[in-house]
């Protein structure tokens, strides 16, 4: 597939949405699924799997299905996700310890290399991981010479920007930020906002129509 | 509006995301605002957002734009949010710890009304929020009398499948799954599952582009 066609927005979500079910599937050694199954298993209209997978040329067979293994790893090659990413995160809170720990972050080569508070009770702490917290002022000098591109912000709302800060200095590119708050970033640095309340929303709306 | 009017799961998604900014114009007594200057705070299409909120009716005025307080009270409506929910969770490890405390629930009205752990050591502790962590045992006998609509499930893996059953026998309607696994549930279920590596798969597939 080529980078310059311009994938939708969307499509690019359901790629990684459609990646977790054939994950399911290739361990369990299925080898075919038709695109009518994949769509239920991902709660996504069947016409629409087949739409976001023809962006990236033929995978299916008619009337057959696709092959799990071959529509995973092209899945992966299409989001970049066939290799190992590095990240560090910022806050070590609750959130910040959950987080680390989540299985599918290992299940899908993310690797935290890095791991700071501003916290002095924290500094110095050693995580289950294996990582120890090292203060804001560490940032620059321990991500720059690691270059990691990927930072996440799990601080309270009043550090998050500060960590911004902090990370694009030492040369990170992209931000998932679990703060509550706007940052504020150049146009270089791409930054995803995490808001648990936009999925409860989702779901009271769908309540309300039960 | 009408709820017979079928509207667009992105729409919906996209609803909560503008009514994030409109929140922090309303409390900044910013009275209008365009319908490119809130689609440049979303990071979504302006066409996306007239269109989005053309579903609803008549919001705004040609050349001037939203009056923010209205926009933002009819969002709500439109997704019910513009009343108190209680929620109960099951899970109160680190990631259920950090949840209870997430300021976004509390500022749109979201209230933990119980907190249930398996673990023996987590069981009667007392929460910063003030609830005490109770049994499995004792879902459905707390969650039914007070009617609670929605469960978050933050539970590790193992686990989540029991909670998920012990929350609908207990009448819950609408699950949020943060465990990373499947949960087999009745249609008359609504679950919703949080993935943080989906969004960190867009940020690389993003970053790729640079």
């Amino acid at each position: 597939m080529n980078k310059a066609t311009k994938i939708p927005e969307p499509t690019i979500e359901r790629l990684a949405i459609y990646a977790r079910p054939l994950e399911e599937l290739v361990r369990a050694k299925v080898e075919v699924i038709s695109s009518e199954k994949l769509a239920q298993m991902c709660d996504v209209n069947p016409a629409q799997v087949r739409k976001d997978l023809a962006f990236f040329g033929e995978f299916g067979v008619r009337g057959v299905g696709y092959n799990t293994q071959d529509l995973l790893e092209a899945i992966r090659k299409i989001l970049c996700s066939d290799r190992t990413w590095t990240i560090c995160i910022v806050g070590m809170g609750n959130l910040g310890k959950a987080l680390v720990d989540n299985e599918n972050f290992k299940k899908r080569n993310y690797r935290f290399v890095a791991a700071f508070d501003s916290n002095p009770e924290m500094i110095g702490q050693q995580l289950s991981c294996g990582l120890t917290v090292k203060s804001f002022e560490d940032i620059v000098k321990t991500v720059l010479p690691l270059r990691i591109e990927i930072g996440i912000i799990a601080t309270r709302p009043s550090k998050a920007q500060q960590a911004a800060n902090l990370l694009m200095d030492a040369g990170v590119k992209a931000v998932l930020n679990f703060a509550p708050t706007h940052l504020r970033t150049p146009e270089c640095c791409i930054v995803e906002n995490v808001d648990f309340t936009v999925k409860l929303e989702n779901l009271v709306y769908h309540l309300e129509e039960i």
